[in-house]
């Protein structure tokens, strides 16, 4: 029986971890730097562990009790077989168990209840939990998916400056400003965009929203564009779940798109219960004393 | 003054000449291998000159004419300098001029007077000549331009399978054909995207094509949504030119785009003049004669 249960939200810019007990409250939390386990999977290894060391010693327990406790870990790529064998073979638990960040996430905002989260950061992914049953929509990255993100709307906001810089599409203040940053040089916008990661592409996001509260009537389109692919998602949602259950949006753009989305939608949309950490610690919680009390 | 006029047309997989008299009047015409100055220069220089050493034996004449020819090269990457300047040091004529494909294919469609072209292809580009002035819109490749040629039509047809996988949008015979391609899953679609070059996405465009063509809703509505880009700069192209003068479809999809244009545009349609390689020949006497003539 294991003595502690500690929740990890490891992310691309850090890693933030929590300790409970068994009846799940939080006794202390730790953060440390990223853990990526795909791009950089020992690193990721001592950040988890060093998170999870700090959440020890904030709730002011021996940090070697690392080895007696069973951790639950969201994680991006933890649908990438190889690296989830790699850390799990070295993580300096007694047990552990690697999930997606998605899952963390819901299991924060709704809880243990049938609900719904809609994840609008530089990506898109929607995940449902129905009689238990989870579903994953979207989330196929920015090259053909990942729609209503803001990759893919500073990927728009680009476009339509090259077709404004034609003629072939009304220019506006939001248009202005891009072909400015690149001189009015076409060619300067085909060069970035050749070479720009879907990180780069997301820096304009905040551009067109910015625009877009401003009146701008191109940047309207384009949120209004956006907001539609994320309403087509959730209409899937509501095939699949019947609608029922909390409703949250979480990621960079979720502040944004409530005042975007339909009627049927936003008036349902609630504030997350708790963060994914929580979520993370919880699902320990879940996960262990389960097995504990399994055959 | 000099003897000949050669007119090249050079492309990426063929390069093709023609020999004119001063009369413009077409001797000999020339075929080689691919052309592309930017990719591969010195083969290019190669069968630019094969080809046009080819049209001289064509139309009766010896060979070693080419030194006192006078040529006008139309080759797409015209704009790369440095391209441009390496071939231009080493072609065997007499005096030579490059310019664009583009330019070339103006030529050929509308002759001497004003009017349009739209290229759609794997990628889109529009041209016009009023009162004498030249006017080039789109063309800015694959990433944040092309809009309505083949590879975004492909690229288009990829995401939609996607969206239909997740119940995103409805599934039609057009997604699951190319669903069925990947196993229905959607993790080899998104390995084949990261990899693709345009012409790769642009191979599911005739599906499209074929399954709008049998009455396939989501391949018609992509066509409709291509087919509205193209409006849109046909448009754009109006408001230059006041829509005056011979509009022509050129590319791989020409024959596809007429059924889904709107009535304001397709009522313009006219069939090329000529083909690229005759405007070719045509702006070589014009610009050499021209040379001569002046001062």
């Amino acid at each position: 029986m294991t003595d502690y249960f500690i929740g990890i939200d490891g992310g691309g810019t850090s890693c933030r971890a929590a300790v409970a007990a068994s009846d799940g409250r939080i006794l202390g939390r730790g953060r440390s730097g990223a853990s990526n386990i795909l791009t950089d999977p020992d690193t990721a290894l001592r950040h988890i562990e060093e998170a999870a060391r700090l959440a020890l010693v904030e709730a002011g327990l021996a940090p070697d009790l690392l080895s007696k406790s069973s951790a639950l870990l969201g994680v991006a790529g933890n649908n990438v077989g190889d690296a989830v064998s790699y850390v799990s073979a070295r993580l300096p638990f007694q047990q552990a168990q690697i999930v997606s960040d998605g899952l963390i996430a819901l299991q924060g905002a709704v809880g243990d209840a049938d609900g719904a989260i809609a994840i609008v950061g530089t990506g898109t992914i929607f995940i449902a939990r129905h009689h238990g049953n989870l579903h994953y929509l979207g989330g196929w990255g920015f090259q053909v998916g990942d729609l209503g993100g803001g990759a893919r709307l500073g990927h728009a906001a680009l476009q339509e400056s090259l077709l404004a810089h034609d003629g072939i599409r009304p220019k506006s203040a939001l248009t202005a400003s891009i072909l400015d940053e690149f001189g009015h040089d076409p060619t300067r916008v085909v060069d970035f965009a050749r070479a720009a990661h879907p990180g780069e592409y997301g820096r304009y996001a905040p551009r067109v929203v910015q625009f877009a509260a401003d009146g701008d009537p191109t940047a309207l389109r384009l949120m209004s564009e956006a907001a539609k692919h994320v309403d087509d998602a959730l209409d899937a949602i509501v095939d699949l779940t019947g609608g029922d259950g909390r409703l949250c949006l979480l990621g960079g753009l979720a502040h944004v798109y409530p005042a975007y989305l339909a009627d049927r939608h936003r008036n349902r949309l609630a504030e997350p219960l708790a963060d994914a950490l929580t979520g993370a610690v919880a699902l320990a919680v879940q996960a262990f004393q389960r097995e504990a009390a399994g055959p």
